[in-house]
């Protein structure tokens, strides 16, 4: 069949670039502010033993199905609990996560809440939780972490 | 502290600039060639039952650590065993995907092989394998799948 | 090396026995009150959307390194999940389960509290969170549940 | 409704009481003897860095739909894996496990066969796969395991 009768689908360029161009200009390669937060548009915030992450989902980070991508939202909950590891103790490394998708996402914005499930000096066990911009829970992940050494004296 | 006493560690610019403009250029929101592929540059092909994602991991998709960033391996993978499942089957969602984190990858090309655990009419199991550049196991993921409705007459 | 010198390690045959002997005389095979249940000492009660299963762990339900086995505590929690899915709405088949062994258990009363991530008509998500004698969490477990034809008239 | 008219469905206690019969009589809380392994009556042989967990299913195992309860399954994968790496490096202990199912048992012999997918030295990451009485693959699993100090003096 000719691609003549099939138009591209492309996505909001203008939304892509903006956040490419942030990230360009002030991206920088450490907790917070690396690169593909910065793309993504995480912002993050900490409270109580948790790490929020929040970000729009933008057309271009969406699946061929048209809604945010499985990748997109797993590396949103990485993020809230590897941030929140490095928060409250040291640098770890993700042995493994599992993500459960509940619900799909069209709509933000989206906030992903990484907190304990139980800390321990060499090993750490995270969750986080997923919601939709209607509040509603669109995806679950736990994590097990294994703790680098302890902070840096510089620690960002 | 001062940032003058901290100077920025910034991406490598020009690649990252580079996969961009041609994600922005040739995307196009289906299997293959949706945007966030084309930005990571993940290049597909399919045999015996198999899907690779194959592409180069560049800095802007690292971690504040400086090895590529869980969130775009699982990404990777993630397209790996959709992407079989549609190429075998139907279109599907992921019910949930775990992944093990076995080696830190710096160097590719990278290598994600998609395939299957176990395929079922309405569930199908698949499995994806993730291999640095030096042909070592880095990542291993497991995932469910529900499949949705049989492929349309226009499969793309 | 001579087995004399090394005396054999035995479990309490009495507490067995007890409850292998229950087993054999209660047991029915339908929800409450099938054979494995009653020969790990399960209680199951109900409230608020949740199912509680209670039991003590006695050494017959040991790994060789002298704690509740991985296996017993997964079946626990496989339990209140699968228990609390046909109390809610119907018989189930658990697609996958992942556990994480936060704290090794060696005394009880251990009880697994099953309940919902998200509830769906063909898909149910569904948490366990296992508690030892001292009330901390030993174990958390998310599964996903492929939900079975409607309940059965007799549904017990 | 009355109970009378609905008979309990009992398994084979004979099977039962033979098993139970040779854990009492044979068991030896150490790799490869210890009750939990004796009761189910698993049969460990080691070969290639592989560890098989075969066994009969008898019905007290079973789950209330008359297969094989998913937590025994877990159980033998489980040990597949931890007597593996008992077998090839030192004790473990599991840190997560996850279990997809993706086939019923009713007969068997069950075959379990545990082995590596990357060794550490203080983190291993092992999956099993086992099969039902027909060689079809019935339920696959993958875990990560800390390790614990180097072998004891007598390791058995």
């Amino acid at each position: 069949m000719s691609d003549m009768t099939e138009p591209r689908k492309t996505v909001d360029v203008a939304a892509a670039q903006q956040l490419f161009g942030r990230a360009i200009d002030e991206h920088d390669q450490k907790f917070g502010s690396f690169f593909l937060a910065k793309l993504f548009g995480f912002a993050m915030t900490y409270a109580d033993e948790r790490c929020e992450v929040t970000f729009e989902p933008h057309d271009f980070m969406f699946n061929p199905q048209g809604s945010l991508h499985g990748g997109v939202i797993a590396t949103a909950m990485d993020v809230s609990m590897g941030h929140l590891l490095n928060h409250l103790q040291s640098r770890g490394t993700t042995l493994e996560m599992k993500t459960q998708y509940v619900r799909a996402i069209t709509k933000g914005p989206v906030k992903a809440v990484g907190s304990l499930i139980r800390r321990g000096n060499s090993i750490c066990f995270l969750e986080s939780r997923l919601y939709d911009g209607e509040g509603e829970l669109a995806a679950f992940a736990t994590s097990t972490w294994k703790v680098l050494s302890s902070k840096p004296p510089t620690p960002r």
